[in-house]
């Protein structure tokens, strides 16, 4: 009894909008059921813009390979962005490989040639018109993302942090921005002691995404290189989350993740495939925006968004499970451990 | 300047044998690096009792595959474990196949008819002599582990908890035990107020172990059923850390874990191989425990002791990367990133 009621309480650091009696509540449903009764009003649709869509080579049976990658709104990331849809309109991603792919680590792909322990040619030539980013943009700064406290000082731009969560191992708090997770930093030290002690909620806040399972993130060199697009990789283990502000993450696997998350490990250094294992590097034949595919092939997806009721709902439920299979709710969750729901809707 | 700064001191909370100074001095060497350079009296012997050596049919391309499991030691789940000794022993094991592979979650071996949505066949008997355990068992409590603080209550129970780490999203502080990762609670209500107001640091600590990447677990059917230990899971993703304490965790992969985590994944429910896929359920030739095999057959492995100065460097280390690659420290790690080493070594 004792640890179901040190449960339910703990729950609401995540899930501010229950009650205590509401989240003390035995509820039947879980986390998925309470994402499929969603009204449709809280499901917003994904820019064709911002869908990558990315073609394997077909699987040893023949089968056809596909993987979404949706890109992540402002304000996070969109230097390397913009690279990412111009390294696709230049058609340069076709042809390149999947070349590392390390256990509970990263699968990683890009022109074989490029940086890679076990190249054996030379590395294609980059398209004209990337942008050069600096580390300072791994962090969406309080220019964007600027949450402060009480009357004084209303929220004073958008967008803001959903589920602000202080429980994290690694940050000083967790949420989510426009559907994205996000690691935050609190900071009070901007503010006069006076006007802290007048109003005690004060803080400014900046965020950074957050290297959860299936986040997408650019390759990169040691620093200050921040890397172009031209190499990404996916988290295919634990949330390495140390990697969270010193690599730009710009986006998530939305389709076909286990596409990327079941090829064979690589024996070389880092999980590269060595010069011997070449054939098992996966070819990439093409990866395209999904705005300039024709208005037919377009794919359609929508996330569930993470300033509705049911999100509330669905982050509390993973916190506290009380569908049948559990006997101890956990009381918490992790930010990898939300996954923002995602679905495919007919075109 | 600021960020570094705090990541500095927030690490002690991970790692209290260092000093301030100690943390905030730049070292070159990577956790991997740390780890290699570990005197030989830092590192314990596994005993062969508790290694259990599992062989896969050999892949596609004709190569052996073998999965090395260590099992837990007291205080944990020793009546699962007694179970999974005596269905090796039995041979029950051999002929049974991997029939589950979940992206994200767990892959997962046993009798193909046993309990899955898509079996076929009728189910085998199981061997005589199987424990049945409690779902108290799930945690290891305070008549096996018990840390008070104090003078005057003194460590009262051995073994006890390494690097104590109030910064987790599951449960009141995280650890190590004997070398494994471990939830705890604290618990300071046992004590009468006046004790507490005597000795502020009194609490009583329990603890369980926690679903990190390749930890091993039992499967179960609904409460309250624990499993017999006949079902057995490994976790191939982000840690799912809401089955910590709601089902049995026996030990983990300590070599050949990318022959579980790269299988194709079930389309069935659940991750199970729907009837359709039943070619690609994985065969298991058999499970031996390796003081059973011939003394030049038993694989002998270490682990890094989570009670040394090593792991105190590694596990710092691994919260404040100062590695070239990286430029802003974590500060912090979860229970599950400070993943402890394990080697192989010679017969």
């Amino acid at each position: 009894m004792r640890t179901a009621l040190l449960a339910a309480s703990a729950a609401l650091a995540l899930t501010l909008p229950l009650s205590a009696e509401e989240a003390a509540k035995p509820a039947a449903l879980a986390p998925s059921e309470i994402v499929a009764a969603a009204p449709k009003s809280d499901w917003k649709a994904i820019p064709a813009e911002d869908l990558l869509v990315m073609t394997l080579a077909p699987d040893a049976d023949g089968k056809p390979r596909t993987v979404v990658i949706q890109l992540m709104p402002a304000p996070f990331s969109q230097g390397w962005i913009h690279n990412i849809r111009l390294f696709a309109r230049a058609k340069w991603y076709d042809g390149i490989s999947v070349n590392r792919v390390q256990d509970n680590y990263v699968t990683q792909w890009g022109d074989p040639n490029y940086d890679n322990p076990e190249a054996t040619g030379k590395p294609k030539s980059l398209p004209k018109g990337l942008k050069v980013m600096t580390e300072a943009e791994y962090i969406a700064g309080v220019e964007h993302i600027m949450l402060v406290g009480g009357d004084r000082y209303p929220v004073s731009h958008e967008p803001h942090i959903d589920h602000l969560n202080r429980d994290d191992a690694f940050a000083s708090a967790t949420g989510f921005v426009s559907g994205w997770p996000v690691g935050v930093q609190l900071d009070r030290g901007r503010f006069s002691k006076r006007d802290l002690r007048k109003d005690p909620q004060l803080e400014v806040r900046s965020a950074w995404p957050t290297h959860c399972y299936g986040m997408v993130g650019v390759g990169r060199n040691y620093s200050p290189d921040t890397g172009s697009g031209a190499e990404l990789y996916t988290v295919i283990g634990h949330a390495p989350r140390h990697l969270d502000r010193n690599i730009a993450l710009v986006g998530r696997v939305i389709e076909g993740m286990h596409h990327l998350s079941s090829l064979p490990r690589g024996s070389g250094d880092l999980g590269f495939y060595t010069a011997e294992e070449a054939a098992k590097r996966t070819p990439i034949l093409t990866v395209r925006v999904a705005s300039d595919l024709p208005a037919g092939e377009q794919p359609r997806f929508e996330y569930l968004s993470t300033d509705s009721a049911t999100f509330d709902r669905y982050a509390e439920a993973i916190a506290n499970r009380r569908d049948p299979f559990f006997i101890v709710p956990a009381g918490r969750a992790d930010i990898c451990n939300v996954k923002v729901p995602v679905r495919r809707v007919a075109q």
